[in-house]
């Protein structure tokens, strides 16, 4: 869902136009009512969809938040290449921001994440979703040490990883405000940490 | 719950002997089935208590819960005092990891922040929780800049908050491992932050 764009127009058949009316569907579900009272047969009527494909098809509603999830990590955008590590971290912190606070993509992020915390086929799915994610940009921290700005050997997942950290604490934990000077600093706290070595692997 | 001991003998009366063992009904109870399925007649069940009692006392789930944050608070333990800025923040860093990997401490912090994901005044009591645990350890900070280890004007609250932040990260989003080393790693890459002047307020 980071820089995901709802309702793009996607190629496929008949089969990959049921997944994403289903998958809209349950996201606005998600958004709704949470996870708890997530039902497949809802999932199905607000996506003008049959039960018995729903049914066949994500036979439980944890299976359907895993593909849900799965997809989002398939839209999601790109990473950006700014040419310094600063730039990159921020634009990666400004991208995790600007997801957080929409009141949508806020909503069913909470609704995900709290699905995880007591489902584990949610949890798994959840953690694809950030492996993806993290992955994409990853990249930023490589070619920094390359250019010698962090100590070649640095864990570049780690200072991806680092970025989200203190966004996620907030938004989730300590309820601090989520805007763009606290994106700034997660960013400069991340490049700082990495210059100095702490994320050496 | 941070190095709060379950169980510890406190002083006071009736009043103070039923709210502690409705509490800690509570914490079973949230631990067993999470928020969803917290009842209060479930609570008084298991805490041997009037289920008059407990309706009277806490009326919602949402405000049994606050009142459990609010207790957690009050028992949560002292900062330590290791006399250096990296001593400190890696000493609240294994606290937060002991915690959290902790069975019961931690599938209970995971029920309470699931329902914060749901709930404002759920959100709100936890929001007071990690403010009380933050407040306690900031003196770490401030007595290092004291010290001349990190810039004067260090935000010292944000720099607890980014000692936790990569630890929450693991335990509620991506699933990474959360052990020693990680409690380490994140209190160096705060130190680091902090020194390179990153949470200059």
């Amino acid at each position: 869902m980071e820089g995901m764009e709802p309702g793009t127009v996607r190629p496929g058949g008949r089969t990959a136009r049921v997944r994403a009316a289903v998958l809209r569907a349950a996201g606005d579900a998600l958004v709704e009512h949470g996870f708890d009272r997530l039902d497949l047969a809802d999932v199905a009527r607000r996506a003008e969809v049959g039960k018995t494909t729903v049914y066949r098809r994500w036979s439980t509603t944890t299976g359907l938040v895993a593909d849900l999830l799965d997809d989002m990590a398939e839209q999601s955008s790109p990473r950006t290449d700014t040419g310094s590590l600063d730039g990159d971290l921020r634009a990666n912190a400004r991208l995790v921001v600007g997801t957080l606070t929409d009141p949508r993509q806020g909503a069913l992020f909470k609704a995900v994440i709290a699905a995880a915390t007591c489902d584990d086929r949610a949890a798994g799915a959840l953690r694809r979703f950030y492996a993806t994610r993290i992955e994409e940009w990853a990249p930023c921290v490589t070619r920094a040490a390359e250019r010698g700005e962090v100590p070649s050997g640095t864990d570049a997942r780690e200072v991806i990883r680092a970025v989200s950290a203190p966004l996620y604490y907030r938004f989730l934990v300590s309820g601090d405000p989520l805007d763009e000077p606290s994106a700034d600093r997660a960013a400069l706290a991340a490049g700082a940490a990495a210059r100095a070595g702490a994320y050496g692997s």
